[in-house]
């Protein structure tokens, strides 16, 4: 037999996986991109956030001199459909080592019209370039192996199987998180998970900006069972990540007046903290 | 003896106050303004960029048919200088809820020609039309009481006396974060004060863009010794802060490769979480 039949499933690599399909771009003219956003990362309907962050990053690495997003911010103005877009970019400055540049995504209304879905500002560098210092004192998340962990697959609940995004990730959720998943939520605010892509491609900067958002909401261990669209999302890359899986923490300790913060760190399989983000989101009561 | 004589010094108000002077602007054009950036919130000779964010948060909320900052992100490009400047402001999305907003600061270079030194973009609302649920889980900082806090002026050190923002500043240090004013950094990249303007004005949203950024760096109480430039910096208006001193706790998890984040959490007299910020900064060894 071909030595592929008993060989593990093939593994995806960084630039030949779904994800990379999924955000490729086609430079329509300096600056401007088409895409077609694919279904295949949507929540119920939504387009995931974190995806659609991921494409706008994509198309500034292309457009700045600096490949990788330092600090990317993200305001979400409407929902975005699976379908045809178009991101513009703007390079706003491009120094030695920081490169700062503006894109927003747009879809079509019935008359043809752009639609803005998201605007970003973002400085991109180069994290090969980075002295390789690490004074971090945060610890790694607590959280068990990945075999304790549940993913959709693992029951009816606890993510909804029939969202798309869940057949394209490898989502393990730590269980003493999964409470709100058996009607008995912690109230504590927080979610913990293993991340990585279901194709087995391994992670880089773009698709931590995939993985700060990936997880179900806090606000699901609060015990609050409405919608929470993003407002704005920031996330920091830190570092490059090391191959295997990711580990992603969310914490929220400030639910008030109908908004809520989600702060987000991503661990990589070598201990690093190489992602943080924040997200400000509303609640919107089911 | 009138009355005025044996009274408490006068309280400057919100809207008449050196905060108010100095961040006002005058509309040249639609969505377009000019300042004379004061240089009276320096530090060294830096202006401070809590101080410039409150500038471009002021334009935007005269742009925007909201007038509170829910969620404003600012990438800083180029140094700022105390002298003539232009905000030029762009209205992105207006909804009944929020409005999405764009900034830019402007300076002049010797041949005259704009040189943008900041670009923000921000989503804006009403803060008093919020609901009033509160389910904070974060608890006010362990600060000691204002009397047994430091300023600049109770001693030669800690915050240098020749920056002149510490004359327009109440800013009381807690002494367990001052460990770096007496050579003896702490280790732990804390920073706790309270935080109030020396003319007796009372907090309001755009006040807090300025708190959020106004305490020693971090760093300092990392043993770094040198300048720490914000690269981005989004702040999180969340409640309209009751009258009374701010306390304000900045804490940094990861600092690597150069780069550090700075995490602002600020309370009210009310003990409410009124904003939280997060901050991307570099390292610059002196």
């Amino acid at each position: 037999m071909p030595e592929a039949a008993t060989a593990p499933a093939a593994r995806a690599s960084i630039g030949d996986s779904e994800f990379d399909r999924d955000t490729a771009l086609t430079r329509r003219a300096p600056g401007v991109y088409d895409i077609d956003l694919s279904a295949g990362w949507t929540i119920i309907s939504a387009v995931n956030g974190g995806y659609l962050l991921a494409v706008l990053g994509r198309a500034l690495a292309d457009a700045l001199p600096h490949a990788d997003p330092f600090t990317i911010s993200a305001h979400y103005l409407t929902a975005s459909q699976p379908g045809p877009a178009v991101v513009r970019t703007d390079v706003v400055r491009t120094g030695r080592t920081l490169s700062t540049g503006q894109a927003s995504l747009f879809q079509y209304d019935d008359e043809g019209r752009e639609v803005e879905r998201i605007r970003v500002l973002a400085s991109y560098g180069d994290l090969d370039a980075l002295p390789d210092d690490v004074r971090t004192s945060a610890r790694p998340p607590a959280i068990p192996p990945m075999e304790h962990c549940f993913g959709p697959e693992d029951g009816p609940t606890p993510v909804d199987g029939s969202s798309a995004i869940t057949e394209r990730l490898m989502l393990k959720l730590d269980p003493s998180t999964l409470g709100w998943a058996l009607g008995q939520p912690s109230g504590k605010g927080e979610m913990r998970a293993w991340f990585g892509l279901k194709d087995g491609r391994d992670p880089d900067p773009l698709s931590l900006l995939l993985a700060v958002d990936a997880l179900p909401p806090t606000a699901f261990e609060l015990g609050v069972k409405g919608w929470v669209p993003t407002v704005e999302l920031t996330v920091h890359v830190r570092c490059r990540p090391a191959p295997g899986p990711l580990r992603v923490s969310i914490a929220t300790r400030n639910l008030a007046g109908g908004f809520l913060e989600e702060d987000a760190e991503v661990w990589d399989s070598a201990d690093r903290l190489v992602a943080q983000s924040r997200q400000l989101a509303r609640v919107r009561l089911a």
